[in-house]
């Protein structure tokens, strides 16, 4: 295994953890706990759900691997706050999405080669990407795990 | 620069955008804000200070960089629960903990070489390490900006 290989599997390996724990506690929650507010005033469970399902959608775009498959929801869970939108979609529904978003973006990220993952991501010009050459794929992951992970611990509070 | 000073610099780069975050939060709080807790009957502000002072601390010795300057923060931060321990240091000193740790941490950080970062962390045994390559020097940092990533997101719930 190259010092390449290692890292890929370093960083995939913190995605991996992070999605199966969130996955964990998603489950855990009932519907009715997931219309809670993590905290008084704040998001809810079900946005944060919608959002973090949103986000990593965008990733197979980022990643050149594809479109997303539910763009409608970036416009209520990114671009809106909790709480302004109505007729969003049931909590049921959701976690059909959550499923079926990850099961397609894991299978898609694990044909990616080594050196596909040290290629620019496509939010990065192609002239950008040689003064920059760390605006890779695989950082979107790195960012992507923190972003996950903030939440994470976010929605870690909703537990009674 | 090789795709090993790349990768260090990714991890790095996630790790200081994340402290310099969790700083300006810490430093937007006053002391009474950071008693309150971050949701109703969850860890209360200062109680999250300590326990990343005292995670971060540690790091100098997985990453074989030298002894924690404030060890006596473990117990009361790590292995206690918030409100289960009575005399915890002042929010003022803590901050000043905080402050001095990562200054120290990051010094040491940044005089590692790339081999360096390859390198077993002092928790795994040697015969595992031939194993499990992966868990090197710079997969410390790279899980520490997820534990630090999912405790500022909940440092974020203290805002008004």
């Amino acid at each position: 295994m190259t010092n390449e290989d290692l890292f890929i599997k370093m960083a995939l390996d913190a995605w991996h953890t992070y999605i199966r724990r969130t996955d964990e506690l998603f489950s855990l929650f009932s519907d009715e706990q997931l219309m809670k507010e993590i905290a008084p005033g704040k998001n809810r469970g079900i946005y944060l759900l919608g959002h973090l399902a949103a986000v990593h959608e965008r990733m197979l775009s980022l990643l050149g691997l594809g479109d997303p498959l539910y763009p409608e929801l970036w416009q209520p869970f990114v671009e809106s706050p909790d709480k302004e939108v109505t007729g969003l979609p049931s909590t049921q529904t959701l976690r059909a999405y959550w499923k079926e978003i990850h099961t397609n973006l894991n299978a898609k990220i694990s044909g990616l080669s080594t050196a596909e993952w040290f290629q620019r991501h496509t939010a990065v010009p192609v002239e950008d990407f040689t003064k920059e050459p760390h605006r890779n794929k695989l950082n979107i992951i790195i960012n992507r795990t923190n972003h996950l992970a903030n939440h994470f611990g976010q929605l870690l509070l909703l537990k009674p």
